[in-house]
């Protein structure tokens, strides 16, 4: 699927990304820059995230609202509130 | 309603707490003791955006996704994500 | 001090933005855009935030580091470090 | 140095995460779990984050206060205070 593919590759850029870092601390570079590269790292996973979540409610959303099953709804949305007050924490 | 008296006491509570921290800064309170009270109300208002957005997947969302127009749906989908995708970054 | 008269003047205006969000419950404002002024609050605190850090390394963190106390020191550098743990987790 | 082996051990295992989520999407896992490793991912690079600056500060830090160069330790303190907001945004 089309979505997976562009998840995928972000992914695979982010675990770069990491190993990069990894580098870093190997060549003992300034602390700072460490840190800024790992909040570059959030970011971009904040935006894996985003995307994946927009799949989600353009999905499986829609089937267990539109579904004939009252607890398949309530788990669905109750999943969506919790991961959006764990977004909030981290 | 009962969930907008809840949210309402919360925003009230929140209030009086940002009405202390302008009375620490007035007393000149060491700096590290004001930056937690801040922190304290940015997880308040985590807790009552949480439960706002709660009560609109059970709501407003159920009604627009089982609805007939399509417009609309995408729209209330579109603005969870954005509200995620913002909340990413506070 | 004009720091702390600018920081008191935002969070007055915080204030009032928060008593605003208090009226858009009593006035049923849709779920969305109450969120939306409530992110927007919280990044008026997160800048109040850095203005008291700020402050705070240009002034006690100095003076701790410079002085002849190695616990002083220390409690100073710890406070810094959970300070910035813990907004990492809002 | 040993802060070094420890924080390039957690990078480390942060990288296999990563992979882990790439196989997770791979497998067309559910959207929510997916979700919820990379919050944990998020999570695990905060306390990276957290300890590199505890490093920072307990030398380059110390080191800049106590130096003869002003403009240095501006530099040093304006880093902190940007890396500061940064967090408080992502």
């Amino acid at each position: 699927m089309k979505d997976n593919e562009n998840t995928l590759r972000r992914l695979k850029s982010i675990e770069g990304h990491v190993r990069g870092i990894e580098r870093m601390i190997d060549e003992d570079t300034y602390c700072i820059d460490v840190i800024r590269q790992i909040q570059a790292v959030q970011a971009a996973l904040d935006k894996v995230s985003t995307i994946i979540l927009d799949n989600h409610l353009n999905s499986c959303l829609i089937t267990a609202v539109r579904g004939d099953d009252p607890e398949d709804r309530e788990r669905v949305l109750k999943e969506i509130s919790e991961v959006f007050a764990a977004s909030a924490k981290i």
